[in-house]
């Protein structure tokens, strides 16, 4: 263990309660404490939630429920507080970010990063059909990479403590599911779930896609981390990598969500072996891929509620908890403060 | 299922997200309904947090790390905002009370429910030594619970929507592990945990307590459930009992807090099976009594961080996550609000 994170661990045994007794709530505390880089505590009082937004090509292999066309509906509701994570951003007191990575449509006029407008980052109009080919170039994929990156530095020069992981993109449970088969050498039907809610008919040809594009990536004999992620991700999913990547770079905790972000962030870890440092999981999907990718990563989350809503709800959700590990940890005594005598650790 | 979660399931399914896809929040949210008897949503705007203290006869068998003064000098920091939970209630926007219902020592002045002084609702100056006699005599027993049941009434009356249970008690979680397998027909290697952190002789002399208080108990052929929580309980516990019954008679959601909570809840429901329709599980505990009795009830907590703090820390945890959930149920437009095709349940 690091120094930062023994001198949290003690300031921990030293607050006026059972050792240990807060659990992952402590664990969590003292990875912030680490990647702020002192064992000082500090108010997570500026939080973001970036949610990327891409479409797919894979969505005419049927895979979806419903049509690409909902995701620019959605991403758009995120900016007038219309979505599901919206509401709990505001109980959470998160700022919502909406960014156009690869959706399919004409870009957005704002470029500069705020809240209550779609914002153009966008890399290409949605993926190719992986099924068939790359879903991106390495170069498209790397520069969405790139765009995730560029987002911690900016929301970290905006004063922003933490960030939340949220996607949109009709189909991208596909690609996600792919990425978990070929990175963690599973078959299809350990990393097919039913998405939002896919009829039997859907899921077996999801099943038969993600088996398709992995058998053809494997013929490739594609290897690097990168170049598997453009072969079978989405616009989304790269910058999401970029996003923990970023983590990592300009030292500021990410979130991981659901199944997409915790995958990406299995990838990104693959990439860089420190992602797991700086990523924090909040809750165990109902998507499978998320469970797979979270024990990859030995990442433990402290929310397990069959969430599979995306958007970065789940994210989203583990802010108060957060919050209220850190007043604990801010605002607690220790045990002569009290005058009770100390437990001891057996 | 009954006409009023009904209802508000198909409220959850209209709302422009996947189906099913808040999991259990959508659950938790069902069940607020059903108790507050309509489908419509409805703020947790008031919420109370109830820290039930009293000490225990038992701890002169050396089943615990501290002593029973502890009791009172914790219980007294709860008033001064000077524990942990205080601090987790604040996030929370949660109001803690205090009472004194069972701790060694004269009575507090204060009998009037408010926040910022121990409340006197003694029923006794702390339980015998249940490894060798009855805990309470049945009738304190009965006045406990009803202590607890005219708590929830009280609240009610000053606004109050939800109520989380808490204790403090030094050495409680032996008459927990005693009730647990009492009730549950299970062993004393099978129930007793390390508390709060007790050393490996402290865990011999706990499971040898809880031993003799079973067999003593068994061979009385003692079979009522108050009379079973007299003889192996506490006066926390019973007022615990008589909140979770105050939950069914007053119409009140009642959060299960860790282990002592679970247990007690699970000993009301055996008094009155509507229980575990009024009690909301929060959160797994690490001590391993609260999952024994969180499954005897059928009830999924969302929160698994192996937190063992006590105080209702980990219900109080629970409220942020349901004003989350309320907040989504409450405000969410549907498919059509939106533009958007709706999904199909499959």
């Amino acid at each position: 263990m690091d120094n930062i994170s023994q001198n949290a661990k003690a300031h921990w045994d030293n607050i006026a309660k059972p050792i240990d007794s807060l659990g992952l709530l402590e664990d969590y505390v003292i990875k912030l404490c680490r990647i702020s880089g002192s064992e000082k505590p500090y108010q997570l009082d500026k939080k973001a939630l970036v949610i990327l937004c891409g479409d797919h090509g894979v969505v005419t292999e049927g895979v979806t429920q419903t049509g690409s066309e909902v995701t620019r509906i959605v991403s758009e509701n995120f900016t007038k507080g219309n979505s599901c994570v919206n509401q709990m951003a505001d109980v959470a007191g998160a700022d919502v970010f909406t960014i156009d990575i690869g959706m399919l449509g004409e870009e957005y006029p704002d470029k500069d990063l705020k809240t209550g407008a779609v914002i153009d980052r966008k890399v290409g109009k949605g993926t190719r059909n992986l099924a068939n080919e790359a879903a991106m170039s390495a170069q498209q994929c790397q520069v969405a990479i790139q765009v995730g990156i560029d987002l911690v530095a900016e929301l970290k020069a905006m004063g922003y403590k933490i960030i939340a992981t949220g996607e949109m993109g009709i189909g991208n449970t596909t690609p996600t599911s792919a990425l978990a088969a070929a990175f963690l050498g599973l078959s299809a039907h350990e990393v097919v779930g039913r998405g939002a809610g896919l009829s039997s008919e859907g899921v077996t040809r999801k099943l038969r896609v993600v088996e398709q594009a992995v058998a053809r990536v494997r013929e490739c004999d594609v290897i690097e981390p990168v170049e598997l992620l453009a072969q079978l991700g989405g616009y989304e999913l790269a910058g999401m990598v970029g996003l923990f990547l970023g983590g990592v770079k300009h030292q500021m905790p990410i979130v991981i969500d659901g199944a997409i972000s915790a995958v990406s962030a299995m990838v990104a870890d693959r990439i860089d072996s420190r992602v797991r440092n700086y990523a924090l999981a909040s809750h165990i999907s109902g998507e499978i891929t998320g469970k797979l990718a979270l024990d990859e990563l030995g990442l433990k989350a402290i929310i397990d509620g069959g969430l599979r809503l995306g958007e970065g709800s789940g994210a989203v959700a583990l802010f108060p908890l957060l919050d209220m590990a850190m007043a604990v940890y801010k605002n607690m005594g220790s045990f002569e403060d009290y005058d009770i005598e100390a437990y001891e650790r057996f």
